[in-house]
């Protein structure tokens, strides 16, 4: 390969401490030895941003994002100039640069800013001469020059945005797990790590609730085809799971994942009038609220009355519940129902666009574990089915079971054997 | 006035915790009712820049000023966008700015940079529209685009900067002291808080050692005539201490202040041959070591020796003593005696240009004492001795006595009785 350029990227408790800074650095040199260029972006310190964003809630309710930004930014700054330092008591040629001196340039949306352009200029000259960059990540400049950030995991974004502007091989994010799981391992005992997961796989896991990536950093990865890697920040050696374009001599099994996300809640409007623009009634005013929904039912109608139901994050539900006693007396429904002891169990594999009978499967072993499924929700890849919150760890062990997910899959060409 | 710009700063103590901030932003809300434009320069809440090298310094001896500079920075950034988020919280418009965004530029020299210019514009469009703007101090940008620091005492420096830049009426620096003493209320208890100092008088007791204002700050104000005001943070209503152009309308005493600096060191050479160019084999490898001498004392000559003395801060007094055990051998000096336990006693005053006599007042009210004087160092507008240590409290109280310092001076016209 004519570019031995990679960009790796450490969270939180990969900095925490002058200590684990330190073991960084030790990596770093190690990885120099193999790959001659390396960008390194860091998050801010562990504890570090809940700090200071606490001081500033201290102060008022409601601080203005600029300011936050400004606030916010100085973690990262202070990660990168110590790693910067550790690495130049080991003798390498290293190199901070903040946002705005990697030429991370953003929309103005403070607190959750688009990168609108990466001006590589300075960079390019910097890796040339063979330093190593350390880049405060989470952070760019808007076009007043006023601080922007980019939201949650924004460092991962920042990692894979200067990954595509300096053309990188691969994109490493260095967290404390070791890879993309078939499932949590606190909950799966005998949850696997992957090697390959695709890209519609990831993101489909990554809105479906596991942490491991944010959404918007595994976009990025995918639009620019950026070979996106998991791994440890401290295992030697270890290769942990790559994020790639599916491609046909890839690990192919049906299924890749199981997510289990329990902060999730039901509303059921009883008996609400069958008429046109009566959905728009009830979603209209949670959407102005800024309120995501994610599965909705609206059940067979019956004398010309229906029951509608949906769900949603479990912080929102306070606040629905508001909005939907209003909604009821308007549109006259005759009650309002809410659950939050449920959970979302859904199933991701990209296998399943030439596989059927994977939602028959996840039906029968539900039901053979005596698990009532109370919503369902499909789409290419992926099946999602709510259930009482009480049954999601036998849900998440069974499903994983019967699609032997603890075996690793033969490295087979794909198979089109629709059954 | 034409303008009514005020240029403010506050110290690491007075923005040390959320609660402080608080209450720095109630008295700017006050200010700004008397004073429609008001700049306020922040330092870092007091400690973080400590903590910040210390993590710095556990990763290597010396690292990198330009990484410090990066890591420092984020202190002041910090205490900023708190104190704009405060003040918002008031209902007051403010905006914070970096160095960068007030468009503070530096030289190159990284952890004690110079400021080459100020770019007001963006500050002037705020300041029209009525915002408060918070600057983080002590922090600039080089030509380069990467982040300088100013040194000890950079944010006053900054405030002064920025006060002639905006061509401000005056410029404050609020501390958690109440203004500038004819001595130390520690040390003497009868110290009087001055009203007016004259820019000169000011310039000798910081480079005298006294805490309360850097020499850097004092010099800025002086050079552009930039009336400089030490007064508290806390204290509402309080006048402080006036630091400006001496002139006949001026509260005139003969003496202005009393200060004295245990941390000093005296080190002698016996018996040095008395040629040309003995000097300079002294104190040359002393400022190639960058240790400053402040006094130097050569004894009359006897048979061709003498005996040369200087004193140093006492934190050099090590090195200088390595230094001087190879410089005596070279100059066939025959012995090196050296004491720590001293104190430099100095006495201000611009009307010691008018008045003669200071000098033997000094002399006879330490000798009526019976502390002995071990060398002494006259300039326009001082005279300093150096002294046993453990003669400093009574020798700084029996000269205060001696000159009526607790007394306020009539304000007379400019007196020009020579004695």
């Amino acid at each position: 390969m004519t570019n031995s350029l990679i960009v790796q990227k450490y969270g939180g408790t990969s900095v925490g401490t002058v200590e684990r800074i330190e073991q960084v650095a030790d990596r770093i040199v190690k990885t120099r030895k193999t790959n001659t260029n390396i960008v390194v972006v860091v998050s801010a310190m562990a504890g570090e941003t809940d700090k200071l964003l606490k001081m500033a809630r201290n102060l008022t309710k409601n601080p203005a994002r600029r300011e936050i930004d400004l606030l916010l930014s100085s973690g990262e700054r202070i990660s990168a100039a110590l790693l910067t330092i550790a690495l130049q008591a080991r003798g390498i040629p290293a190199l901070s640069m903040t946002g705005r001196q990697i030429g991370l340039q953003t929309d103005n949306t403070h607190t959750r800013a688009r990168i609108t352009n990466i001006d590589t200029k300075r960079a390019k000259i910097m890796l040339k001469k063979n330093h190593v960059i350390v880049v405060a990540g989470f952070q760019g400049i808007n076009a007043e020059g006023d601080v922007t950030t980019l939201g949650r995991g924004g460092s991962d974004t920042s990692a894979v945005a200067l990954a595509v502007a300096l053309r990188a091989k691969q994109c490493e994010i260095c967290t404390d797990v070791d890879g993309v799981y078939t499932a949590d391992p606190r909950m799966v005992p005998q949850a696997r790590r992957l090697d390959v997961v695709s890209y519609d796989e990831m993101l489909e896991m990554a809105s479906l609730g596991a942490k491991v990536l944010q959404i918007r950093c595994v976009e990025f990865a995918h639009k620019y085809k950026m070979p996106l890697i998991v791994k440890s920040s401290f295992k030697e050696g270890d290769r942990g799971t790559l994020i790639c374009e599916e491609d046909s001599n890839m690990e192919q099994p049906v299924v890749s994942g199981i997510i289990c996300d329990k902060n999730q809640a039901k509303i059921t409007l009883k008996e609400v009038p069958d008429q046109p623009g009566i959905a728009a009634n009830i979603f209209e005013p949670l959407a102005s609220a800024s309120i995501s929904v994610d599965m909705i039912i609206q059940n067979i109608s019956e004398q010309g009355h229906t029951d509608m139901s949906f769900t949603l994050t479990r912080e929102d539900l306070v606040e629905a519940l508001v909005i939907m006693d209003k909604v009821a007396k308007k549109i006259h429904a005759t009650q309002i129902l809410s659950d939050a002891k449920i959970a979302k169990v859904s199933i991701v594999g990209a296998g399943m666009r030439s596989h059927s009978g994977v939602a028959a499967q996840i039906f029968k072993t539900l039901s053979a574990n005596k698990i009532n499924i109370l919503m369902i929700s499909t789409s290419e890849i992926k099946v999602s089915c709510i259930i009482e919150q009480k049954n999601s760890k036998l849900a998440v062990n069974a499903l994983h079971d019967a699609f032997k997910m603890q075996d690793k899959p033969k490295n087979t060409k794909k198979k089109t054997t629709k059954k």
